[in-house]
């Protein structure tokens, strides 16, 4: 016996999140303990509330509430010419705090990786292909996953994909980061700003 | 707008634990989201049953359930007659693990912090008297505080309001880690290793 059982169970909830181990799930069941009943009563609430009222976008796969289409699908103010196909819902508030994309998202939900057993059936492919077919408005699609090998992988697959179907397929330019030091920028990296530099004008 | 509202709300919930910043309370919140609602219903039971159920032992303030006292303080294989003193139930878990100490314990809940507004009255202190002039059979209070400014405060302290009342009173020694490098160590730990140097049989 180390702690009592409630706690013991406490912590073993704790553990089962990505990137806490042990030590970590200990103290935050402590500290979470240590709340009033009533804030800790607020975080059981916050939990199954979100779990109860998202559900995922029919359009998009974005997080949806209310059982419609999301909230930028449903947007007037945005361009539904251009897709920008992302892995995750993560991303897309990563894009949106950039205030450059004015069109809709499509979330593939991952990315092949036949190593993780993760197939294009296994993501929302058929579901962006239905929705391209439905949607002749729809004339880029912006390819906007990481550069690692699953992305690259997933990335080959639908541009072949997708290539007979919509007029212009892009993808985010490769280059250095703002503020960034060319000495400390890698040479794949820095191979790439060399091959996409542009004009100064 | 970067997030529906149920999902803002679980990320802020995440932010209120100690040492999760604003990404890894988003990271925490989208993967509890992606468990199975019946998982997530446990780890919010969970939570729920803990507040509940645990309440402090009204002898030694450890953790207990069930309206008594703790495991530890109803035990009949452990030495009544010496009490440790320690600031947290975590450190009580941490000290049970060596199997070195079989006696009771009494936790103070905090150390005295002047800087953070913490006195001798904000600790279970007065507690800690009044279970000494119950329990003669008490011969030995061992002080286990963190050797920080706060701990040796306390211990100063509770050094000299027990002295009257208790015949033997201890700290824990300072000196090497096991198994680490004496040119890695500190100049005051050195020292003090020094000072408790014990003669080699």
């Amino acid at each position: 016996m180390d702690y009592v059982l409630p706690l013991t169970e406490l912590i073993e909830q704790f553990r089962k999140l990505p990137g806490i181990g042990a030590k970590s799930a200990q103290r935050l069941a402590f500290q979470m303990l240590s709340w009033d009943k009533k804030e800790i009563e607020k975080f059981a609430n916050s939990l199954l509330k979100a779990s109860n009222d998202i559900h995922y976008c029919p359009e998009c796969f974005n997080f949806s509430t209310g059982g419609g289409v999301c909230n930028i699908c449903s947007s007037s103010k945005r361009d539904k010419s251009t897709v920008c196909i992302i892995a995750s819902v993560r991303e897309l508030a990563t894009i949106e705090r950039t205030h450059e994309f004015k069109g809709l998202y499509h979330v593939l939900h991952g990315l092949i990786s036949p190593m993780d057993g993760i197939g294009p059936d296994n993501l929302k492919i058929k579901e962006l292909l239905n929705r391209l077919s439905r949607h002749s408005e729809i004339n880029e699609v912006i390819l906007a996953l990481s550069p690692s090998t699953e992305g690259e992988a997933t990335t080959l697959y639908l541009t072949r994909l997708l290539k007979p179907l919509i007029k212009k397929i892009t993808r985010l330019s490769f280059g250095l980061s703002v503020g960034s030091d060319i000495e400390q920028t890698d040479e794949l990296t820095l191979a790439k700003a060399f091959e996409g530099r542009r004009e100064c004008i």
